[in-house]
């Protein structure tokens, strides 16, 4: 699945930032492949880029609209179809990672299909994959995985790739989710994929690479979640990592969800290494981010410190105090530039 | 997904039982379900059921049209379309595990749609299923895990369905693949399941139930195969077991498919009741069952009792010996009758 850059993001008429969240995600990641933005009257969030209609922001290149707003459910909002056929006759793209299918709105459809323009459904694969194989291949590989859902696994590796690169590596970031989709603009939406063929499509998605390049991978799930350590473990064995960070969010008191506890952060390490070493005997961990928003910046440290000491690894949070000691253990355990 | 019986069991033009396994898997567990054959001119298989028209099937009861062989690609032979089609127009439904989909060639489809039949394609899920939940849930549940993929999982349940119902329980085997669907008549396609849904798949498929009422779950794949261990971790957590048996190959030297060492027994066991404990801490293993097709009598014997001695656990070969020891462990651990 290929998203064509720049973007049109529509964020609709959304009330609060939340629900303009994925624009707003690959805004941050990716502000180079965001054009501007288009909102409905009423709309109460300000993405703080450009207004631009649909026919301005094809004048400048534009290639594809993005749904950029959440809502409940996941549906398609009656007085967003409009807009959508609007989009679509001036020839643009549109990517959508709600759960309803553009598609079965008839007029979109129809639209889609009299001007020969392409609907990324991003929740819906129609991707035939091969079931996967566990064989080694070359290339290095990193996942972020997790205690839950929704901890920073996929900011975390978008901040590895991002700063990694700036200490002369190799990168590509891998995308697994919708969001993560938009800001790659390629990508594998995994939770969509026939389950027969989660680990397939995990190997689709990070193939054989010279020898010092690294893929960072996306995580979803956990393997404690009830609900998607299923797909937590196809992504791992497909991905075969060398190298896995473990996510938290010290702020969770119960998974997100349903009612299970939250594992220990040494327990999430054993458990990926014993099962993960199935289809990578090499496998190691680097290192733990924690999303330390919930705290004041010395209870912050103090975590970051106490958590580093107690499982002997660098442990940092990404989005605040920067990735180095990762990186740097990364480099100690896997050699390659740190400039 | 409910297949209705009586069946006529289509075995087109097969050269070998292998090719027929499907129907002959049906008549061995379920003969009541099974009215007729319906072979080819060229069919080198006798199933020793009476071959039957469609018309003398239909005046006989008949209600569904299984595509009971199997062939490489799981494709739809040029010739068998027309005598779906015949089938259809005499108001059977039919069944098939075909990875092709026969929809997908219009004259079926249309025929369907004119004579308002079903079509069951047992390896396409159109069904939507709840994320798991992961809360515990009244009833026992009982599932087959395996070394590997195709050891005698859904053999090894429904000989245990069938024996524990003669010991006076009362039991339900639960159909996760193709064959076990048209041996219950319903069931779910695990593979097939969008994978964010595989463990709430395995929820619907066993539902809360009167506490001493066992459902007996085909197991998938394995925790250990590298394709395939992500849908074994959502089936076992959704089915949430309190017991589960242990499936096994001797003659197999690597894991099906792939190249990849087994695991031995022992390991099985262990990961099983490690990751089973997340929805269900009370889980036990009640015995192993081994498949000893390939050793003479004595040499299946000693097989079965060394392992039964290394593991403190009843060892059987449910096809060969019947499931007696392992029936009288879940009485010892669980209660209810023997008689």
């Amino acid at each position: 699945m290929v998203v064509q850059a720049p973007y049109l993001l529509f964020i609709g008429d959304v009330h609060d930032t939340l629900a303009a969240k994925t624009a707003q995600g690959v805004l941050e990641w990716r502000p180079e492949r965001c054009l501007g933005q288009y909102r409905l009257r009423g709309c109460q969030v300000d993405l703080g880029i450009e207004d631009l209609s649909i026919g301005e922001a094809v004048n400048a290149g534009a290639k594809t609209f993005v749904i950029g707003a959440v809502n409940a459910g996941g549906v398609l909002k009656e007085n967003w179809i409009d807009v959508i056929i609007e989009a679509i006759k001036a020839g643009l793209d549109v990517a959508s990672g709600l759960h309803a299918r553009l598609r079965d709105e008839p007029s979109i459809a129809e639209a889609a299909d009299r001007h020969s323009i392409q609907i990324h459904e991003l929740r819906h694969s129609n991707r035939v994959f091969k079931t996967g194989q566990g064989a080694r291949r070359p290339g290095k590989r990193l996942l972020t995985v997790g205690t839950d859902c929704s901890v920073g696994k996929k900011y975390s590796a978008l901040a590895l790739e991002r700063d990694m690169r700036h200490a002369g590596y190799t990168v590509e970031f891998c995308a697994t989710g919708q969001t993560g989709i938009l800001i790659a603009g390629r990508g594998v939406a995994l939770d969509a994929v026939v389950s027969d063929f989660i680990s397939g499509a995990a190997e689709w998605l990070t193939p054989a690479t010279e020898p010092d390049h690294w893929q960072i991978v996306e995580g979803q799930g956990s393997l404690f979640h009830p609900s998607f350590a299923g797909v937590t473990l196809g992504l791992l064995h497909g991905a075969q990592p060398d190298a896995f960070v473990v996510c938290h969010e010290p702020s969770r008191t119960a998974m997100r969800g349903v009612q299970a506890p939250l594992p220990t952060i040494g327990k999430v390490i054993e458990l990926t290494l014993a099962l993960g070493q199935l289809t990578n005997p090499g496998i190691k961990c680097v290192g733990v981010c924690i999303n330390t928003q919930s705290l004041d910046e010395g209870p912050a440290r103090e975590l970051l410190g106490a958590t580093a000491a107690e499982h002997h690894l660098p442990c940092i949070d990404p989005m605040r105090f920067g990735t180095a000691p990762v990186v740097e253990e990364i480099s100690r355990q896997f050699g390659g530039q740190v400039r």
